[in-house]
C-alpha cells in the first residue's frame, strides 16, 4: 500500500508498461498509431518517385516520430527502477535501435543506410499488441504455439530432409550448366517453392522423369501440409477446457509480466506488487 | 392473432423478408435467379468482342433487370413500418446503388463510368442466404466464424508485422532500380504473395542470399497457415455441442432477423410480434 | 436358403457386384489392373512421338480391353434381375460409353475424337474402391463429406460472390484493352487463381492500387481456407464415436448397396436377400 | 544382469543404438553435425563457382567424413550380435551406400556420377532424430500419419481420378500441338500443379471454356484440400487421450526398438534384455 502512493514514476509506469487502466489504453494506442505512422514514412520514402517529389516533407515527419520515440525512451529509462537492466532487455535494445539511425544519418551521412533499422520498430507492437482487450485471445494463441513448438520443430527437420532430397533427385535428373537446376542448392529452392505449395515458375522441370518426380513431391507436400495443421489445431482444441483471465500488471523491479489479480509479490523476483488497478477497481471505489 | 390478419401489407412483409412460408422461399428463389442473371449480363457486356454483337440485346436485359429490381425496391419500402429507416439501412443502401447506375446513365451518358456499381446487387444474396433449407448451417458458419474474430485480428497483425520485417529485409538485400524489388512496399507486395503460398512469380528473389530468406518465409508462412485453420476448426468442434434451431421471423419495426419460434415481442425493440408462421404451421392448422 | 442355390447367375452377381467373397476381390482387383492399363495405353497414345513409333501396338492393346470391358458388360447385364433397369443406372450408362468409343471409330473413322470418352473408365474404379479391405474408411470419408455438403455449399457461394466482387474491382482499377485484364470474367479468373493460393502468374496486377486490392484478396482467401478445413475436421472428429462395421451386400432388384450383415430384406424395395456370405462365413462353415 | 557387465561391446551398443544415456546423446549430436556437415559439403560442392575455387578443400572434407562414417560402420558391424543381419536391414543398406561412393570413384574414376548416393546420408538422421528429448514427440507424429494411412490412401486414389479426368477434359479442350497441352501426360502434370495449388504458370489454359474448368478445377481441388487436414487433425486429436511414456532400447539380437521400461525380453524375438540403463538410472544409483 505504501509503495502505491509512491508518486508520478509509479503513476507512469502503470500508463506506460501496463494496459488495464484507460490512460494505460490510450498511451497504447496512441504508440501504435505514431509506429505504424513512421513505418508508413520510411516504406513510402523508399519508393523513387515519392522520395523526388515529397522527400523533404518525410524528412520532417521523420524527424517528429524520433523525437517522440525519444521522449517515450527516456520515459521509460526514467519509471523503471533498474534503467540499466531495462536498457540491456529485448525491447530496450529494439527501443534503442529504433531512434538510432536517425541520428547517426545526421552526425555521419554516410550511415544512410542503417536507416531501414528504423523498421525494427514494428517489432515493439509485439508488446503494445497486449492490449487489455486482446490480451486473453494472444495469450492463448501464444501458449498454444509454444505448446505445439517441439512437435513442429520434428515436423520441419522431416520437410528439411524430403526438401534436400527432392531437390536433389531433380538436380540428378534435370541439371545441367543449360537448364534452371544449376547446383544442389538451387534445386533445393526450387523444392521449397514447391513443397510449400508457392510455385513460383522461375524453375521448372522440363523432362518426363522431372515432371513426374515434381508430382509426387507436389502430393507429398500436400499430405504434410496437414500434419501442422492438426498439431495446432488438437493443441487449440484442448486449450479451450483450460482458461483463464489474465492481466497485464508487470513488476517494477524485473518487469515479468501477467501477475494474477490478487498477487502480492512479483512471482520471479519476490518485490512486493502495489495493489491491482483497472477500470473495475475505479468502478469499485466509486461503488463505496 | 388481430395484428396478423392486419391485410396485404403484413402478407407482403413475410414474403418478402421472410422465408419460412412457401411463398417466401419462391420469392427468394427468383430474386436470387434475376440477380445471378443480372450479373452475368454485365460481365458479359464487359466483354469487347460480345458487347460489339450482342451488346443491344444485353442492353434490353439490362433494363428489363433494373425494373424489376426497381417494383421489388418499391414494395419492400411499401411493407416495412418505416420507410426512411430501411432506406438508411446496409441493404436498404446497396438495394438502391445497384438499381441506380441503369438510370443515371440514361440521363448524363457521361457516368457510365458507374455501370459497375451494378454488381453491388451480389451483395445482396448474402440476405437471401437465409433461405430456410439453409438458415442453419448459415448462421452456424457465421457464429462460428465471429466467435473467432479477435482471435484472427491478432493473427493478422503477426501478419502484417511478419511481412513488412521480411519485404524490407529482401529489399535490402536485394533492392535496386534494376532488380524487381524497386521499393518497400514492392517488396511488402512480394512477401504476402510468398507467405500466402499465391507466388505469382512476377518478383522473384535471383540471389542466393535472398532465397536464403525467400526459403525461411516459406517455410514460416506454411507454419502459420496452420494457426486460422486451428482457430477456426476448435470454434466449429465447440459449436457442434450447442445447435439450436433457427428462424427468419422479422420484426417489422427494427427489422431485427431471428426471433424465437415462441416469441412475442422483438427482443430488441420491444414491439409486439405477428405469430410465428411456417410450413409446419400450415399442416397444423390442416390437422386440426 | 433356397435363393441362394439359385445357380451360377446368383454366384456370378456375388463375384461381380459384391467384395466380401475371395473371388469378387480377385475380381475387382484385376479389373482394376485393366482399367488403369487401359487408361495408361490412351494417355501414352496422345503423346506425339509414342504414337508415331508404337501406334499400332497400342492400338493392338487397345482392343483387347475393348474386348474384355465388352464380355464384362454382357455379364454384369446377364447376372442382374432387371437388365434395362441396370443399364440405365449411372454405372450401366458408363459402363456402355467407355466401350462404345472403340467400336464406333472403327465403323465410323470420323468419330475418332470421341476415344477420349473411354477415360469415363476411371470413374467406374469409384465404385470398386468398395475392396472389402479399405470400404471402412470409403464409407466414413463419403459420410464426413455427405454431412458438410450443405456448409460447403454456403461457403461456395460466399466465395463466388467475393470472387466476383473483387474480380471486377481489378477490372474497374486495371481494365482495359492493352493490359491482362481485358474483362470481367478474365478478371473473375484472375481472382479464383489467386483465392485459391494457385497463382498462375499469367495476369498480375502492375499499378500499386491494384497490387494493394490483390494483397487483400490473398490475406481473406487465407482465412477462408480455414472455413472448409474447419467443416471436414470437426465432421470427422464427430464422426470417430459413432463408428459401424458396413459391407457391399448388394440387393439384385434395385442395386442398393450396404445391407447390414443380418438383413434379410432390400432396405429400399423389400426384396428378400440371399444370406450374407463373406469369408468368415466360410470359415464358419468349415468349422460345422 | 549378468549380459549387462558383458563389456566393451555392450557399452558400444548402448551407446550407439540408443539414446537414454548421457553418452548415447552425445554420439547423436555429434553424428548429425557430421552428416548435416558433410552434405553441405556435397551441396557445396555442385555449384560450378565454389567447385573451381574451393574444390580441392571440400574434396579433404569429403574424405575426413568419408573416413569418419567407415569407423562408425565398423562399430556398428561390431558390437551386434549379427552382423549379417544388421548389414542387410534397410538401416545397413543405406549405411554402407553412404561410403561407397567415395571409395569407388577413387577406384574408377568413371563412377563418379554415384556421388549423389552420398546424401541418402540424410535419410540416417531419422533414426537420430529418436534423441531421448524428441522421441516422445517424434512417436506420436509417426503413430498419428501411421493411423490414418488407409485413409489418406484412398483420398490419394480419388484425387488421382480427379487429375486424370480434368487433365484429358484441358486436353480435349486446348490441346493441340502448338499449344502447352501437348499431350493428355502434359495435362495431367498440370492438372497436378493446379489442384495441389502449387501452380507454376509455364502450362495455363488460354480459352474461356478452358479457363472455366480450370476455375472448377481449383475450388474442388480447394475443398478436397481439407480432407487429409481433418483425417489427421481427428486423429491427433484422439491420440491426445491415449499418451504413453516411450524409450529407445533396442534388443542387440534383431534391432527392434521401443520395449517398455520394466521389459526384460524383447518382444519380438524373446531374447533377455540388458537391465534398463537412463540418466535417471545413474541418479537412482547415486541416491543408493
Amino acid at each position: 500500500m505504501v509503495g502505491r502512493e509512491g508518486g508520478w514514476r509509479e503513476r507512469l509506469f502503470i500508463i506506460i508498461f501496463e494496459a488495464d487502466t484507460r490512460a494505460g489504453r490510450y498511451f497504447d494506442f496512441l504508440l501504435i498509431a505514431a509506429i505504424v505512422a513512421s513505418v508508413t514514412v520510411v516504406m513510402l520514402d523508399s519508393i523513387p518517385s515519392i522520395h523526388a517529389k515529397y522527400g523533404a516533407i518525410l524528412h520532417g515527419f521523420e524527424w517528429f516520430f524520433t523525437v517522440v520515440f525519444t521522449i517515450e525512451y527516456a520515459a521509460r529509462l526514467m519509471c523503471v527502477n533498474h534503467p540499466t537492466r531495462y536498457a540491456r532487455s529485448f525491447y530496450g535494445v529494439i527501443d534503442f535501435l529504433s531512434i538510432l539511425p536517425t541520428y547517426a544519418s545526421f552526425f555521419y551521412p554516410g550511415l544512410r543506410a542503417l536507416v531501414d533499422l528504423r523498421l525494427l520498430r514494428l517489432l515493439r507492437i509485439f508488446r503494445l499488441l497486449k492490449l487489455a482487450a486482446y490480451v486473453d485471445e494472444y495469450v492463448q494463441l501464444a501458449r498454444a504455439v509454444r505448446a505445439s513448438r517441439r512437435k513442429i520443430l520434428i515436423f520441419l527437420s522431416v520437410v528439411a530432409i524430403l526438401v534436400v532430397v527432392n531437390g536433389t533427385l531433380l538436380y540428378v535428373v534435370e541439371g545441367g550448366e543449360r537448364t534452371a537446376f544449376t547446383s544442389i542448392p538451387t534445386s533445393v529452392y526450387w523444392a521449397i517453392t514447391t513443397v510449400s505449395t508457392v510455385g513460383f515458375g522461375d524453375i521448372e522441370p522440363q523432362t518426363d522423369l522431372g515432371r513426374a518426380i515434381a508430382s509426387v513431391t507436389m502430393l507429398i507436400g500436400w499430405g504434410i501440409l496437414a500434419v501442422p495443421t492438426g498439431i495446432v489445431t488438437s493443441e487449440m482444441t484442448a486449450q479451450k477446457f483450460q482458461k483463464e483471465k489474465v492481466t497485464t500488471r508487470t513488476c517494477r523491479e524485473c518487469l515479468t509480466t501477467g501477475h494474477d489479480r490478487d498477487a502480492r509479490f512479483c512471482m520471479h523476483c519476490g518485490t512486493a506488487l502495489p495493489r491491482y488497478e483497472s477500470d473495475e477497481t475505479y468502478r469499485d471505489n466509486a461503488k463505496n
